[in-house]
């Protein structure tokens, strides 16, 4: 089965489905997107991932492709036709085509581009054995609360955890406390037990895994705490693990080459990624 | 006459030019680009500008689309197909199309854009009258040096110096210096009469008409120091300026309402005006 893609109003193969080179997702990373994961058919979270959307979008001042109705049709109808049972959506909007000029144009349609594709879960050997994750200076931009396009200093750190055997950047503020992975945000659990995750400020992006964990840990009466850590911090605590759409909550056992949490995923984990598969399969 | 684009080895009417919705330039910003002047029908500083595409196709390891005589080829006869007498060129590399996902892909080839137009000169009013420029934090990554199409936070600084009424936004470092504008390289003339402007490091992009402007200045005998300066600086200096392959080089008569140099172009702008319209047309 070939995949179909949805582009600016049409259902197209996916292999032909382009944009014009002027559309300013090309040009200035004048865009946003989501990814939105999709389990047993359903898909997981949609109105969160909508209202990041609105919210990066309103950031950008740049007008909804749609309305959040018509948009989840699309969404599902997307879902429907790639047969997608296991897997996620990848959605984005740009400020549209216009001739390439810096400021807003004023009459650009925004563009909207759906994917959808099946994706096995996680590795098992990631929840049984952990990953691995190496430190960075995050030079990326001020606004990272923003799920924009602009994502080559995120790319950059991914690649350069790949080369360096690892599967997951953290990013370091000036101060030395992490802000997030690349693709990712980063959780520990303290020498005191307690489960900290960075706050939300403009540094880091909401994710919403994150934010389903914090509310399933919120209901189930596990405490956690918003605030920066270091990676010294997850080194002398007891757990360290990452969360996000498509890697739902992974254990980290190690930092910079040097072991976390006696280099096995442990209970907190455990713990935290039960109340996600029960949120992921409730929806 | 209806304008040629060349997309990734054919020429193609303007308006069908498209690219892959997995462009890693349209998901990611993974890419880099040049604008050219064209003047008489003479490329301005071609070398320049294919020494600095080089150097940020490095920077983030992308593979040159081909030779550099090729490219120059692929400009030159894009340049003819579009009639382009003065105007400019446009050309963008990203890494290639691959399946979403972070890391680099390993056989991806890179796209290549490449478009051309026809551009009236900088307005005379702006010579005359000099233009607006308001002040703002540069809130962009730590790579201002490579000329990535990541560029969401300068549309956003441009938009806001647009909606201000102003030409151009200066962005300030968080020691308050000014770095550069959202789409130009920022000179002063100093309280002692020196030209100033902002020393390369990662901080800016280094402007191909910047350097071509020191160059004429050294052959000129005018004195030009690299430094931080701030906007207090060009307010209590005698002139301030800006350059820009597209504006040439433009005075500054006002920044963030507040005047600057006698709200008149001054006469080492003149100067540099007269030096910088020799070496293009000189070329």
């Amino acid at each position: 089965m070939s995949r179909i893609a949805y582009v600016n109003g049409r259902y197209i193969p996916h292999q032909m489905a382009g944009v014009h080179i002027e559309d300013r997702g090309y040009q200035f990373s004048d865009g946003v997107y989501e990814v939105i994961a999709v389990r047993g058919g359903r898909i997981v979270d949609l109105d969160p991932h909508f209202d990041r959307l609105e919210q990066s979008l309103a950031a950008l001042q740049i007008r909804h492709p749609m309305a959040r109705a018509a948009l989840a049709v699309v969404v599902r109808e997307t879902v429907r036709r790639n047969r997608v049972r296991d897997g996620m959506v990848y959605m984005q909007v740009s400020r549209g085509v216009a001739p390439r000029s810096h400021p807003f144009p004023r009459d650009a349609e925004p563009a909207l581009v759906v994917t959808a594709k099946a994706l096995a879960d996680p590795p098992a050997e990631i929840i049984e054995s952990g990953v691995r994750v190496i430190t960075m200076p995050d030079i990326r931009w001020g606004r990272c609360d923003i799920k924009s396009v602009s994502l080559l200093p995120n790319i950059l750190a991914k690649q350069a955890a790949a080369e360096a055997g690892a599967y997951e950047a953290w990013l370091l503020d000036s101060s030395g406390f992490v802000t997030e992975g690349s693709a990712s945000n980063a959780w520990i659990v303290d020498t005191n037990g307690v489960l900290v995750t960075r706050d939300l400020t403009t540094a880091i992006l909401g994710g919403i895994t994150r934010a389903a964990i914090l509310d399933a840990c919120a209901k189930d009466g596990l405490q956690v705490v918003q605030r920066p850590f270091t990676p010294e911090d997850a080194k002398t605590g007891r757990e360290a693990m990452i969360t996000s759409t498509t890697s739902f909550v992974a254990p980290v056992v190690e930092i910079d080459g040097d072991s976390v949490g006696g280099s096995r995923p442990g209970p907190i984990f455990q713990q935290i990624r039960e109340l996600y598969l029960t949120h992921i399969r409730q929806g």
